[in-house]
């Protein structure tokens, strides 16, 4: 079977590598004519879409996946209309692919730019959520890469039908429907394939959760760009605006629960912690957060918040948990942030400008904020259109991952003959 | 003995995290200071460096090592002075630690833009040249980067000495010397340490053969950025000037035959065969090279040209030897190009607008030329003022590897109280 699957595998690399060459040659018009044909298609097919959706939800009942798998597993008319409008929104973004930049004349004669292009082939495996299918699809179209792309199982039969609504856009605009590939089979090893394809696959993005993502990097043999997580912080300084403060912390923390930018640990300056301390607690009891703090906190506090751990200040809650530390004041701050966070994105509300100016430069995190929300870190805040993914790597691309970056740039050398003296 | 090696090498690795923090915090003024301290060291101490080298020469000599690899590792009082002077043009870069760009507000209010930072630690695996040493310590330096350098084994004293100038210099500019760290083992399990390291080593930088390069990327667990071969092309089109033609194609083959930018297989369009090989043939016999051709190219040349192999088309000669194919055109020109090349750098001669810009965007090479040498792509050719490398990759960093390439860029968001709604 492993080796079924694995020339199985082989079979869809090779295929993706050629159809990569083709999309990275076709034009803007070209592929803005295939996204919008597979919008249409994903609306005109919405009942098929459903009903193989709804084979997919019977599964998982059948096999007891719980309400929130089963939740992200689920399409409704609604959806299905917002992933078609997704895939639209792909297509009015700018191409990134062939902007020229940079070019200046070099003493030799020569000119020098840059010239932006696509990685290649791009393999992308996720959770059971059918609408990834069509975003992922229509991201790694418009940025020229061929992808391949390996759902959870629970949603196979709803991703097999998206692909063919995928599958019919690309041959509309004449493009080679391997372009995008929904691996066929839910074997696990057809994982454990893709990541070695070395010799077809250019990159690999895994989404999920955080130990499926440390397994993929570990074994991968092609380079990851992954999100691992999400342990965010808020710094109130004692020369914050309070209502900034305020705002900021609950709506860091309060805004969404489960999301990898939402704040896990509040640090607060010690000579604002007995102003500010009281009246967040407050608005966090209001909101139900459940408060733990270290020992300058509770004894400001007292029993309203719990006594924190060690391990406390590296965990990603994903919950309403709070942690709370009173810190002397920036320096602490920084290091408690480079040493306990995730390098993911971390603020500090000030309207203190050298400190503002020494958070932004010293906090090692792919997002620095000052006096604004973490929630903020976003590709859709950001201005990027969409997203692929949050990348709390640091080479090639940090934070949220957009068109860009699933590209690369290319030297270019514009001459008149010279030679090399 | 490899516990010693490993709890060596974690001790490394945790100074120089511990220092890459230090030097990410290091402004540009304190990083020239110590560039130029490092530059005279080197200098004052010329006579200690010629006598370790002259150490690792006696050892050379006596285990027999070759001409050439004997030639890499001497130091002279010039190539002393060389070295020096190198370091001194790094510090007179730009520093592009903390460069910002591309702020633009958002529907939100918030303003989003960029800010370049160091990626770490960088390890940096290389062959037996001493000079190496102080530019790659010198790049990592001037870009904020923790280094921890291991060169080869024949070199060992004349490092070793390098690295108490470095010292020297940190210390003086009142960095820690941990900044950069040369093994002080020539025991191969260093490597393996190295490059698996991934709590404390952002990124690997191998050089030397391929062979070694493949080995190491095949077993880190650290992203590698690499450069395994260059085999590279020109294309005469039958729209090219035949003078710029000859010249291009003779400087990318014979201006030097050991580097990665030289020519390897030229490739000439059918309808200009007739009328260039012959003078080509002339002029690369009287620089002595050997050439191999297609069917077609003998049929032209006779017996001035060798039979082409199949394995003569992907092959790296870094020697007087060139492989000489005849195509149709463009497109069997870009398909050649992209199966067999490397992705290192390819060349067209050509005054045909149209092709011109399709072999730019076609070409999936890290450098990509229009009537230039190969020759070119190179870091100070294309003013990066210096390179650690000639990446092959395509993620995070493509062709010249100069400072910015030893860098990322997180985003900044600044805003005055913002939340999510």
């Amino acid at each position: 079977m492993n080796i079924e699957i694995k020339e199985y595998m082989h079979r869809l690399g090779s295929a993706a590598r050629k159809a990569g060459h083709a999309l990275a040659r076709a034009d803007t018009r070209q592929k803005n004519m295939a996204l919008n044909a597979i919008a249409s298609f994903i609306e005109r097919d919405v009942d098929a879409l459903l009903e193989a959706n709804a084979k997919d939800l019977a599964a998982a009942e059948a096999a007891g996946l719980d309400a929130a798998l089963t939740d992200r597993l689920r399409l409704t008319a609604a959806t299905v209309a917002q992933m078609a409008e997704g895939v639209r929104q792909v297509a009015a973004l700018p191409d990134p692919v062939g902007e020229m930049s940079d070019f200046s004349y070099r003493p030799s004669g020569i000119q020098v730019g840059k010239m932006r292009v696509p990685l290649g082939v791009i393999g992308i495996i996720y959770e059971s959520r059918p609408n990834v299918t069509a975003d992922a699809a229509a991201l790694c179209l418009k940025s020229g890469n061929a992808t391949i792309l390996r759902g959870g199982s629970e949603a196979f039969h709803s991703n097999q039908a998206i692909a063919r609504c995928v599958h019919e856009g690309l041959r509309f605009a004449d493009l080679p429907p391997a372009a995008v590939q929904v691996v066929e089979t839910t074997d696990r090893a057809a994982v454990g394939e893709l990541i070695t394809l070395s010799e077809f696959v250019d990159v690999i993005v895994p989404r999920g959760g955080k130990g499926l993502i440390e397994r993929i990097s570990r074994e991968a043999r092609v380079p990851v760009i992954k999100h691992l997580d999400g342990n965010c912080h808020v710094f109130i300084d004692d020369a914050a605006n309070p209502d900034k403060a305020l705002a900021i912390a609950v709506n860091a923390k309060t805004h969404r629960y489960g999301t990898c930018n939402t704040m896990e640990t509040l640090l607060v300056h010690e000579a604002f912690a007995n102003y500010i301390l009281p009246e967040l607690a407050e608005r966090f009891a209001a909101k139900g957060v459940e408060l733990r703090g270290c020992g300058r906190t509770r004894a400001i506090l007292g029993d309203r918040v719990a006594e924190a751990g060690e391990e406390d200040w590296s965990t990603e809650y994903l919950a309403p948990i709070l942690a709370i530390r009173v810190v002397k004041g920036l320096d602490e701050a920084i290091a408690h942030i480079n040493h306990y966070g995730s390098h993911h994105t971390d603020a500090i509300v000030t309207e203190d400008y050298s400190r503002a100016r020494r958070f932004l430069r010293e906090v090692d995190s792919s997002s620095v904020m000052v006096n604004a929300s973490t929630r903020f870190a976003d590709g859709f805040e950001y201005g990027l259109g969409a997203e692929i993914g949050i990348s709390t790597d640091k080479i090639h691309a940090r934070g949220p991952v957009g068109l860009k970056g699933l590209t690369s740039e290319k030297w270019v050398v514009l001459g008149e003959g010279q030679i090399r003296e």
